[in-house]
């Protein structure tokens, strides 16, 4: 089942989408459902019998969440792009935060802020949790997973490198996307593997790799990150990044004001975002 | 006026202490407070002369706060600590995270995982933001604050540093202790500057230092954060921690089974937690 959150009628509200369009299924969102237990994978089905439906604008829709619990990012997750990065390839991952003032919608623009202008993409999957605990085995770890959505993980590379901690460069407010639908895991390969993801900036492709390539895979990361931390229904990990930014490139290559960034993933969608710059 | 959140009765409530003792102000928690814009200097002042006078427990406390829109904390913000840490003295705040799952109260443990004999603590100041926006001046900040309190930002150094990002060392469960209170921003010095800071084990004093000592004080935490997120009612930024940290000791000296641990700051009180081992 694909969930997607947006604006109908002057109200955020929870749809479904399959094959003939969207439904409606109300108005609570994901974040609740998922504290509430309620398995996303049959929830929407009576929604799709009898709620209404509607068609979506692009700039209709919503964070897929705006406010989960903890969003866990993992760097450093796909070899070839640790090449292109200042660091050793890890033997543990490597994690940081992002805000939920971070967050934004497919449709809506990634922001380019007035004090760099050095803001970069970063294609990603995102895992969204239906529970938690503590000492998960890896085993157990994939029967946490609700479902996958898109993340493009904009970083502001220069803030990003102002201090030993990456956290001021990925929080800047507007350029975290996430969306534009969460898949449940039922209609998805076991833990995301062999999924394509794709990055495109103007219709160009920048990134492409297979999600089999990460270093530290979905179950791996859940069942490590739990050795220390209690993960919680609501909980988001976004995945990592394979080789292809534009920090990587010689000349460094940024986003700039009027691009359009498109990050796919087999099976999940396409989460699309105009960059624009922020007013001054 | 003085919060805090205990649990009475069974039932978590907030409080206001007084010199003669603690009055119930009911059950609402200071994040909802804030997030409505209520003005906690003046919000008690009907409790204390009407609510209920009850005696707190060292076991009922709360965290401080449970579920904070987000906890920045400040990394390198005492020269001296600089000196004892692997980092040169920076010129941009190094900001990361902790998640809510981290958090602990006054009067409880704090636990040494079963992965890692490596937990030390840092005493630090905690800033509570009750209005945030971006792009925030130096000169507007201090009108953000809602109060001060106390942070041991307990650490498991040995995780800290398996990677480039400090994030999974600075989130074990039940490592970061908020509390025991709240003091609003009129009964302090501006920016909560000229306050003595101090950290015993065991009743050996350990850290002790000024919070003039900041490199960057609050009023340019704050400004500085808010060129890059947006900063909300809600938000807790923990200021940094002196040196005389185990981590910096030669041996290195870490929290073990039994130990306590209290942080003290002039004019705002002690936070208290014994450390205990994690069970097996």
């Amino acid at each position: 089942m694909r969930y997607l959150r947006f604006i109908h009628n002057g109200k955020p509200v929870l749809g479904v989408r399959t094959e003939t369009g969207v439904h409606i299924v109300g108005e609570r969102d994901l974040e609740s459902l998922l504290a509430e237990g309620i398995d996303l994978a049959s929830f929407g089905h009576g929604a799709v019998r009898f709620g209404d439906e509607v068609v979506v604008p692009e700039d209709a829709y919503l964070p897929l969440m705006q406010r989960p619990t903890k969003v866990i990012c993992v760097g450093l997750n796909y070899s070839e792009h640790i090449d292109e990065s200042p660091y050793d390839r890890p033997d543990y991952p490597t994690l940081f935060p992002r805000f939920n003032s971070s967050l934004t919608a497919h449709g809506k623009p990634i922001v380019v802020p007035r004090i760099s202008d050095s803001l970069d993409y970063e294609g990603e999957m995102a895992v969204v949790l239906k529970s938690g605990g503590r000492h998960i085995s890896r085993e157990d770890a994939l029967n946490c997973v609700a479902g996958y959505s898109i993340f493009n993980e904009a970083s502001v590379r220069e803030y990003q490198f102002k201090s030993p901690q990456w956290t001021v460069g990925k929080n800047f407010d507007d350029t975290g996307a996430f969306g534009p639908e969460l898949v449940t895991a039922d209609e998805l390969p076991a833990g995301g593997k062999g999924l394509l993801l794709e990055t495109k900036v103007n219709g160009e492709v920048v990134q492409s790799a297979s999600t089999d390539t990460m270093i530290f895979d979905v179950a791996t990361l859940i069942s490590t990150i739990s050795e220390a931390i209690s993960l919680e229904a609501g909980d988001v990990i976004v995945s990592g990044t394979p080789s292809g930014v534009g920090f990587g490139m010689d000349p460094k290559r940024y986003l700039k004001h009027g691009d359009t960034v498109e990050v796919s993933i087999e099976g999940i969608g396409t989460l699309r975002n105009k960059v624009v710059d922020e007013l001054k």
